[in-house]
Formats: structure tokens, sequence, C-alpha cells
């Protein structure tokens, strides 16, 4: 395992190349903290990006829905797929309107799907993804029966082709407009839980996990 | 103008058409609550998925971008495209890992893209740009220099073919499952700003505006 993806033709980092990465260390995290993900398929000659849940296992992004729904049997068939994912991380105001920004991490994946066929691995995708959403989850939960699993459709996506993006900082305005009295710098951002909602059907003597009372991504 | 959108063969809504909606009165609004939206086209046949900055006004979304980048000049040359517009307010724990959902709103717009060549249009999708991220915050910046303005190009879409996917409420387990001693709920999310970072280089006497030391998007 090389610690750098390469770069190729798909993932050549055109504009603000000085923002992009090949390296594992850092896109795998930025997968890791990310609840959803965009997948950009093409059906005939129109493009379709549909959001969806996923998980990282190693070099293996793993998809999953309704065995009869469209995207998932659309990239069933080995078409070419995009993925990309996007932690949006601060707003950046700067003096001038033309060199407003935001901060963010984000992760384009070129690839071809296949379909998960072997049962093993196909239990341990929706495992993991139920674990990317929150860890622990699994165990305590009904696992899945076999009527439940066949209705499931899991898709792979190999880790082969990958970028990151990321911007951080503050404004960077045209050395003139420091000079301006107008305010700048950055708005942080992040996705926050609230309180766990408990369901009215909850039996008596069920507490709230930890992974739900205080919620959060790993960082 | 019609209340609603009409349902195409791109718009019609395949999977949980209880959870779809053509209203204008309700595509809108999460279109304005959104500060990023993905962007699908295909380069050749390849389908390439952005994250974007975007602005709504009126029947037309505008997205703006350097006029060297890929996206933009080819956006600007008519193709195909498709735009995501997620907002993810909850995660749904239900009792069955199967029955695991989220709580979302999402609107999907299908079309074509023709490039803004009229001045006073492209000055006014960069304001409501600026303006979607922070009200008020257009007045404030330094205005475009003609400079900037070519150096920026900006696309248009129009909202002819769209159409939003709702899921709210608590978790649905199978009736059987409900004897279970397993936690049910909903974990709420949202994006939440922190305090404002001012840069360094901020003018003494500037002081931080309100969109800024208490950020929030419309609701």
């Amino acid at each position: 395992m090389t610690p750098k993806f390469p770069a190729t033709t798909r993932t050549d980092l055109k504009r603000h190349p000085e923002r992009g990465s090949y390296d594992r260390e850092i896109i795998h995290p930025i997968l890791d903290e990310a609840l959803l993900c965009h997948v950009a398929f093409t059906v005939g000659a129109q493009p379709v990006v549909i959001p969806t849940l996923f998980a990282r296992v190693g070099e293996t992004m793993y998809l999953h829905g309704s065995a009869i729904g469209r995207m998932l049997r659309t990239l069933a068939g080995g078409v070419e797929v995009c993925v990309n994912v996007t932690l949006l991380d601060g707003l950046v105001f700067a003096r001038s309107a033309f060199s407003h920004s935001m901060n963010y991490r984000s992760v384009v994946v070129f690839g071809t799907a296949r379909e998960v066929t072997c049962p093993m691995e196909k239990l341990r995708a929706l495992e993991a993804t139920v674990e990317q959403v929150a860890r622990g989850r699994w165990a305590d939960a009904r696992q899945p029966t076999d009527k439940e699993l066949a209705a499931t459709l899991v898709v792979a996506i190999p880790l082969d082709e990958a970028s990151a993006k990321i911007r951080t900082g503050g404004p960077k305005d045209a050395e003139a407009d420091y000079a301006l009295p107008v305010w700048a710098g950055v708005v942080p951002l992040g996705l926050q839980a609230g309180p766990p909602e408990s369901d009215d059907r909850n039996l008596r003597d069920v507490g709230v996990p930890a992974y739900a009372s205080s919620y959060s991504r790993p960082r």
C-alpha cells in the first residue's frame, strides 16, 4: 500500500493545486468524518447526482440502498461514478466581494462500482455503514434478516483514484483592500447534534445510548 | 407562474413517492436555506460532481466560478446538468439495523445551464450569491471591478424541472420489533456557526457585523 493515490488525468487538480492532496492520511479522515456523499453517474446521457450514506472500509467505499431503486441498480451495472464528500468548515469574509471564499475539506473519487454479492462482505459493509453513523449502534440494533439482506443492494467503489481539496485559514485580499474599513474574518461552521428525541414507543427501561446523547463526528 | 413544477420522467419520484413534492413553496425554502449544492455533469462520458455555492433568484439558480475553471466552462457550453441540494436534519435510529434512516430535505434540479453575459444580470447574480451566504454582506464589501467580473463566469440554470424529497419524524419499525429493548429515536442535526474569527489585519474601529457575530441560516 503506497501512502499516496496516483494523480490521474481525472484527479489532477487544475484550480488551486496548492489546496490539493493525494495522501491517504488526509483523504481517509475526511471520508470518516462525513455522513453524506454525493454520487454522480449517467443514465443514458443524463447526469444524475444523489446524496446517500456510505461507509469506508480500508480502501473501499460502500453504498447501499433498495434493491429495486434506480441508483443502486444503475451502479451495480458497472457504470463510471464520481463521488464527492464535502465538509464545510467555515465562511471566509474578505474585504472585497470577489475574494470571499469557504473553508472546506473535500474528497472526490472516480471509479466503477461493483455489486457486492458475497454475503459476508455485504453484511460487513452494512455494519460499517451503521458504525460510520454511530459507533456501537450495530451491536445494539436488531440484525438484518435474510429477507432484509435480499431487499438491500450494496455496491463497492475502490479507492483507487481519489484526491482531496482543502482550504483553511483567513481571507486573502488584494493588498490595497486591507486599507478598507470592512470587517473581514471567518465564521466557523460545523454539524451540530441536538438532544436526542426518544421514540414514544421505547420500552420503559431502555436508556439513551451515549452515541445518541452526546452525538459527535470523529475528527 | 404555476405553484407546482411539472413532474417529468426525470423528476418523477420512484422510491418513497410519499416523501416527494413539486411545490415551489416547499422547494424554494430548501434552496434558500442551503449553502452548498452539488452539480453533476459529464465530461465526455465521465460523470463529474462538484460542490459549489449558488444563489436562487426567483426561478433561476446561479453558479459562479473562475472563468478559466473546468466546471464553469463546461456548464457554459450548455451541457445537461443535475443539481442536488441536501439539508441533513437528523439521524433516525430504529430498533432494527435495516430500518435506520435519515431526516432530510433535498431538492434535485435537471436542466441546461447558460452563460450569463448581460453585465447587469451577472452583477445581480453575484450579489445574490453573497447575500445567500450572509444577508447584508454585499453592501458592506468592496464591489467587483470590471477586471474581477471578467475573471468570473456565471451560469444560470432555470428552475423548470425540480422536485423535493423530504423525510421527517421518528423511526418506523416492523411491528414485532417494538417489543425489543433497543433505544430508538432521532438525533437532530444542523449546521452550527461558531464565534467569528476576526482577521488580524482588520482596521481598529471596524466592528463585527451582526450577520457574522450571530450567523444563522434562514429557516
